[in-house]
């Protein structure tokens, strides 16, 4: 790999910590991530609370390449993200003339009040992100993209984004997988593992129609060695009596 | 409220942050929480690398009452969770006797070799945790309870460990919802919070049946004083025309 492109992500709601709704984002993200190949590094999920937003942000944007947000950028009270990512950035916020004119061609004469108005609020030296669906923009400072937490709103923003963003060498990956429980082949996959030191190997034990199974994913750049080792991986799943295969049957 | 009880989790795994594997660890953890009434404030996910494990275990086991962990502990040379807690804590980790006996009983003879075996090595100190799926045991190390990804295992362990979880006081909720953009009743939700300083308020916009609502989640621990909110609540929502209700309907 010559080059490794990074990512965060830092989903912002109290609601998901409590359970009441379920991220659907993350999963999104990383899907996206890997097809553009940028590797997710870190996902964090905090709630809706200045200090803890302010420093989750603070600790990601210095060590990634790039941040993706969720939530807290609606017309509510606990909407606090764009705030907190102006003050994790030391710059002023403030109605943004584009960001307003969004929301006035997108809202009836009249129902513009002053809490949506709020949505227009954009730290200084911000970029808009298109947000298809309800109008009110997420936007980008530095390397930090700030998006809506609804998973419609959410995906329509990264879709806007992604054309954007500069990708890493793309992995390639080959997943082989057999009805052979993972502590059977671990010691033999160690040794593979051992002997393909440019890829990456992992082994994830799932029940499959009630029988013990695992999936060895096998990642690199380098798709002849990525194809041995996938060969060797038939071999050792065939040698401990299973039928290896390569498409997922739940 | 008398007392916070607060928890954090830690999910240790390449295959959500790649987006192959779809976590469904968090929303059932951040239920069980929420239902004995513990604050998860905080979950990251990290790689399967041992820097990343050993500080965000460092990190959040320092401030928060409980910290849970999902995924690493199988048999192969990826699965690197126990060791990072020892490291962490600083202390020893080997074959521990008892989770070797629940191994050997658990599969049959000939069978627990040595990648196996390895789920056995248990910090120094810790206490196991039962896995009545598997057999292959979680522990408890201090304020850590590290467990399994896969969710059959996850909460089978979350469901025997829960019971020594100590809960502050417990949370009551209401949750009024209408199909009226949140946009609309924002400012004076804003009033009713500031009327109702010792509720939480939140705001979840979403889309019902292709029409812009909300679902406004009033939580407290008196229940007088959810009631009567919930009440003004439902006002602002006929106000605006909506017909609120309290039951999902979708």
């Amino acid at each position: 790999m010559s080059e490794i492109v990074t990512a965060a992500m830092v989903v912002i709601g109290d609601e998901i910590l409590s359970g009441r709704t379920k991220d659907r984002n993350i999963g999104h993200l990383a899907d996206i991530m890997t097809a553009i190949g940028i590797d997710l590094k870190e996902v964090r999920i905090v709630p809706d609370e200045e200090d803890e937003i302010v420093a989750a942000i603070n600790a990601v944007r210095a060590r990634y390449t790039y941040v993706f947000t969720s939530g807290g950028i609606g017309p509510t009270h606990d909407d606090i993200t764009a705030d907190c990512i102006a003050k994790a950035f030391g710059v002023g916020i403030d109605i943004q003339p584009e960001a307003r004119r969004r929301l006035e061609a997108h809202y009836e004469a009249g129902m513009l009040n002053a809490a949506r108005l709020r949505m227009a609020r954009i730290p200084d030296g911000a970029s808009l992100i298109d947000n298809p669906v309800s109008a009110a923009p997420g936007f980008r400072l530095g390397n930090v993209m700030v998006m809506a937490g609804v998973p419609a709103i959410f995906q329509a923003m990264v879709g806007s984004v992604a054309p954007d963003l500069v990708g890493g060498d793309r992995l390639l990956s080959r997943t082989v997988i057999a009805l052979i429980p993972e502590g059977a082949i671990a010691e033999q996959l160690g040794k593979l593992q051992q002997d393909y030191p440019d890829l990456d190997m992992g082994s994830y034990p799932a029940f499959r129609g009630g029988k013990a199974s695992c999936a060895i994913v096998l990642r690199g750049t380098d798709k002849a060695r990525l194809d041995a080792a996938a060969e060797a991986m038939h071999g050792i799943f065939r040698g401990m009596g299973g039928e290896p295969f390569e498409n997922e049957i739940v």
